[in-house]
């Protein structure tokens, strides 16, 4: 990507009604998508601070540092936003596979 | 993706509480991530009908032909779902740029 914008605040990202933003990992070599998380503000600010992606876990409603346990996680690499500040593209060096069932990429099914 | 599991139906997504599901589109051909958008299972029977992704607008809150105004559409390859259910991978040929300003992508913004 040629000259993006540069941002050094989370300002202009609009939070949903919950406090959170999707985002989409890809992998930033093989440029393949591994999956789709949301961060709040503290685990953006975690991702960002520690270079590791931290999600918040809607269902158990708690910090989610991915690979926490299993290890597999993702080492970041670039994270972008989106025209209207709603959605984040994290680029990042995946330490295993990204999926809780081993597959390279959580998007494993296909729709006829 | 090799092998991947297949679906002739819906069945399979988890709608959300607005009965939607995100979805992630991507360039088919240069793998570059180009937008994040809703689907309704309306606007997703359409995408799967016409073979030209369909979102729904969450601001304006109706189906949303991608490129209706513009032309610039994006025609469908293949649609993935996520070992969860919850969200979609579409990759798609894009004619003309994804983004309403004019970018090949809609992230074209970058966080330090």
């Amino acid at each position: 990507m040629s000259s993006p914008r540069k941002l050094t605040s989370q300002d202009l990202i609009k939070w949903d009604a919950d406090g959170l933003v999707v985002g989409v990992i890809q992998d930033s070599k093989t440029q393949q998508v591994l999956m789709v998380g949301y961060f709040s503000k503290d685990s953006l600010k975690i991702t960002q601070d520690t270079g590791f992606v931290t999600f918040w876990s809607r269902s158990r409603k708690e910090i989610w540092v991915k690979g926490e346990t299993s290890g597999n996680n993702f080492k970041v690499v670039d994270i972008h936003f989106d025209c209207d500040g709603d959605a984040l593209l994290i680029l990042v060096t995946p330490i295993g596979p990204a999926c809780h069932t081993g597959a390279v990429t959580c998007f494993d099914g296909q729709i006829n």
